[in-house]
């Protein structure tokens, strides 16, 4: 086995191109098996091989610096930059993160999984290096998919004012996480048809040199091209054409949803762990469907990521024109959502929290100051979510619930969600958006009748006294645990409330608290900085009312475990109780 | 006069070539007038005459929908469109808005005044005709200097796959608000050059059909090019090429000075307010300048707007490699930022507080979990900065102070400024953002020692009991009017604190405080919600100690006076010191 010996690229320049070549097999097999037994990102990083084998064969990592946009597609190059073993051993599957990671190899730049930053973070590094008269050559790593992002255009754009060396390699699998959307995609194809000759040239047009690799899984032309361009003094986009799932059939045969990949079973390609329970993501296309039926101006919109809001294929055919996918371009559809609003259709965008934070300033300036009745739904918000650093779900309430003028609702249930999702697309008067919580979807059947237009209205669902429990969207259940061991503890019943909505105070129900309450207390599942509880406690400020708020210190946390996490945050519900009962 | 004929569109269609040609001069006569006496953007509206006239002569708004981009070339739509006597008559000036408004026109879609999000919009616009099954025409307007922003660029790759009427006027006038900076500004005089043959084309790249103007002041032309994509069934790109600040030839000749202009003297183009005193931005440029002559890895960017941050033509030459402009790309300016400091470069990225808001992910994930130690400095985020709904600059707090590991800082004065700045350019550890103070710049003179890497620790100005008023930034010197105020009511001396850190609490402070205090009150020049305030509310959450938050309600002001707004907000000296002394 080569792959056994490479502990760092160096070792790859000692392989002549057959060596290469069954390094490449080595790496392939290695990533399959780790893969159908821990799970990943699969299809990007299959296609990626031999580009990866060829950049540490031509270049000089970390002298010459590789930059990987989103880092769906380092898994090889962690394999040869002294990582091997997270590959190669199942006891070290784990000592890896799922994205580049500058505290594992002084091979990796920046700890990147949002899409569409390569270019311009790789525009710094080069930046950097002139301004300190360094040599070495700046690599941005960038796939197609990726380039409809505006960061990723923008980087284009600054890159060939630039000056100086920066290589651009595209990898081009003709794929994004679902099928590509956007006409930059239609040149792309013309590139690839007429083997990078066509006159229109996107990269070109951007003002970038450019050459154009047909086979991008065969490690000699890769070499012969990145030596092309290697220590080049203009800023120069290598297009390179590789397949998404390369070498193993399934993945091959059906690009999106071998994406991402759960544990597998390698001979039938089939899931080892299936499950048909309904979740958030199910119950939103098919709500959206039949809503789609009565109403032909009701339209999906997703960023590139269908599948979060339920749109697989078959179900994005069902919604035909009614289902749009802007490509990764988290901007336009917001804005684009705004617009639909505005010319008075019934737009719902569906996003992970992680990547609504891409949104701000389009909620601020296109739906909100504009008061377009458009609707967000976040997915995945919540310390149940992605526990990458790069994707964490915890900092949409800091970021959404102070823009004036958007009404942010924290359903619990998958009534009360459909409830206000179905409000929310009805009424023309507020931006809305939508917290869905984190956890297995709780159903309890109930049917809501509350008219959500009456803005700020919380309600009680346990009316008690001396304390009162406010528990916010996933921490509403919390909430009531806590609340019956407070009751166990003091032989008092506090008040439970189930908020809804995070942008606004009930100020009369808060008052009416004073009578028989003195201590108020608020959950919530996000970073307790600038979130729910804050307002409450800012409402009672000057009175005799004490508050605890309850949430998450403001941090970035990375792989962690949830219990921990909850625990090391006073988050669970005894230390809650022990918490207000120590105000007794 | 034809003008005064002109009260709506359908006025416009009755007039010959000739007579059209007439009421050009005479709307650029009455832009002239106005602008001389009021102020206001000057190029892009001058340039647009013709143009608008040709829009209005061909379509038929409101029934076909024009969207103007960032909205500075929307005067001369507005006084075809039934508001001429706000440029006519000096005691309608203030009639309209300098932004497009859809409260004053049904002409009028969005309230814009950010830029690069008018393709998507109208995309959004056209989709929901679509949807709907209506006709007409979409166009949208945008300046060649807008389409370096990655909304613009995500619009444009759209745009595309919408599929039907989209219509996407661009206007180039060969500058942004200074220079344009980008590879893609290569293609558009390439474009320019060859009469729009140039095979390598962004618009065609981007998968839109394209036709050329090459005299965009010329109305026959620019009718014979809309009449041409009038009703065009799939998305197309109508490239005309307009002077910007035409007619008037000390805009021709500077442009970049008279984008925007206060009133000035018809005759010599010389302003009528002038003011020699120093401010923020001249201070900024003069200090970076300085330190960029002992450093150089010491680099200061902007995106599209350099005299922000005093960076004017002279000062840019000054500067040289050490001066980035990467066009108006917020997102790129932060990551570019992020970048320089991975490579052991020391960036400063100079913005206004509203166009900050295009970067929250990127302060994110490029700088915060990176930890890569870039300077922001936002300026104008004060109630006393910019008042159109669309510039406001009262949500830096709440948007910036709750993400983990920025460091964010609330100067005061001009010596605590430059402190700040020189210890973060030379620091390696933290991402940081500095709040420059609205209002007159305060320079006390006073040297400034304070070691700033010791993060959240505040200073006692004044040191008393009962209340203690911790002013941020802006409202240091109203806390300690206030202060004089509450000690002249009641006989006793508050505390005075300049907390200088928006993103940490003084926790060792804020407890000894609790010894001789019952009263701590906050004040910051920005929306209350998720600001600073809420987090010295939820500290003392559990305690007897009684809190006042002072600074906006979360509402979208518009054109405001700033003293109505102080008042309403309870933000005068005499209203805080009664709040105050009423817990006494």
């Amino acid at each position: 086995m080569y792959i056994e010996n490479i502990n760092n690229p160096g070792d790859v320049k000692k392989l002549n191109i057959n060596e290469l070549n069954s390094l490449a097999a080595e790496m392939r097999e290695a990533l399959l098996t780790k893969l159908s037994r821990h799970g990943g990102h699969f299809g990007p990083n299959l296609g990626m091989v031999e580009a990866t084998i060829a950049m540490h064969y031509v270049f000089d990592s970390p002298r010459d610096k590789i930059v990987y946009d989103v880092s769906h597609q380092s898994y090889p190059h962690k394999m040869l930059t002294g990582r091997k073993d997270a590959f190669l051993y199942e006891e070290h599957y784990d000592d890896v993160s799922g994205y580049t990671n500058p505290s594992e190899s002084e091979h990796d730049h920046f700890t990147v999984g949002h899409t569409s930053t390569s270019v311009s973070l790789a525009c710094g590094l080069a930046k950097a290096r002139d301004l300190k008269g360094e040599k070495g050559n700046v690599i941005a790593v960038i796939g197609d998919g990726s380039l409809s992002g505006g960061e990723a255009l923008e980087g284009l754009d600054y890159a060939a004012e630039l000056g100086g060396n920066l290589i651009i390699l595209v990898n081009d699998n003709d794929m994004s996480i679902a099928e590509n959307h956007g006409g930059l995609y239609k040149n792309l194809r013309e590139l690839r048809e007429s083997d990078g000759k066509a006159d229109c040239n996107l990269f070109r047009a951007m003002g970038l040199d450019y050459i154009y690799v047909n086979d991008g899984n065969d490690i000699e032309s890769l070499i012969n091209a990145f030596s092309q361009v290697k220590d080049s003094m203009t800023p120069v986009a290598v297009h390179i054409n590789t397949l998404k799932g390369k070498g193993y059939a399934p993945a091959e045969a059906d690009k999106e949803s071998w994406h991402y990949s759960g544990p597998f079973d390698i001979k039938t390609g089939k899931p080892v762990y299936t499950s048909d329970a309904e979740d958030y993501s199910g119950v939103t296309a098919d709500y959206l469907l039949s809503k789609m039926k009565e109403d032909k101006t009701v339209v999906a919109i997703t960023s590139g990521t269908p599948t979060v809001m339920g749109f697989t294929s078959d179900k994005r055919k069902q919604a035909g024109k009614q289902f749009v996918d802007v490509g990764i371009a988290e901007e336009t559809a917001v804005a684009l959502a705004a617009g639909i609003a505005a010319g008075g259709g019934k737009p719902v965008y569906g996003v992970y929290s992680t990547f609504v934070q891409r949104t701000f300033d389009q909620i601020c300036q296109d739906m909100c100051i504009n008061s377009n009745p458009a609707t967000i739904v976040t997915f995945w918000g919540s310390v149940y979510g992605m526990t990458d650093i790069t994707h964490l779900g915890l900092q949409d309430i800091p970021m959404m619930s102070n823009i004036p003028n958007l009404v942010f609702l924290a359903p619990t249930t998958k009534e009360e969600y459909l409830a206000m999702l179905d409000w929310s697309i009805d009424q023309t008067t507020y931006p809305v958006a939508i917290k869905l919580p984190g956890g297995p979807m709780v159903s309890d059947g109930k049917a809501v009748t509350k008219d959500w237009g009456r803005l700020n209205t919380y309600e009680v669902t346990q009316r008690g006294s001396r304390a009162a429990v406010i528990g916010l969207g996933t921490f509403y259940s919390l909430g009531t645990q806590a609340a019956k061991l407070i009751e166990e503890k003091t032989g008092v019943k506090p008040t439970v409330i189930n908020p809804y909505y995070i942008t606004g105070i009930d100020e009369k129900l808060l008052e009416d608290l004073k009578k028989d309450h003195d201590i108020v207390i608020t959950l919530e599942d996000s970073i307790l900085d600038g979130g729910f509880g804050e307002k409450i406690s800012r409402f009672y400020g000057k009175t005799d009312i004490r508050t605890l708020n309850f949430g998450f210190r403001k941090e970035y946390l990375d792989r962690y475990d949830v219990n921990t996490v909850l625990e090391a945050n006073h988050l669970t519900a005894s230390q809650i109780a022990d918490d207000v009962t120590a105000l007794f």
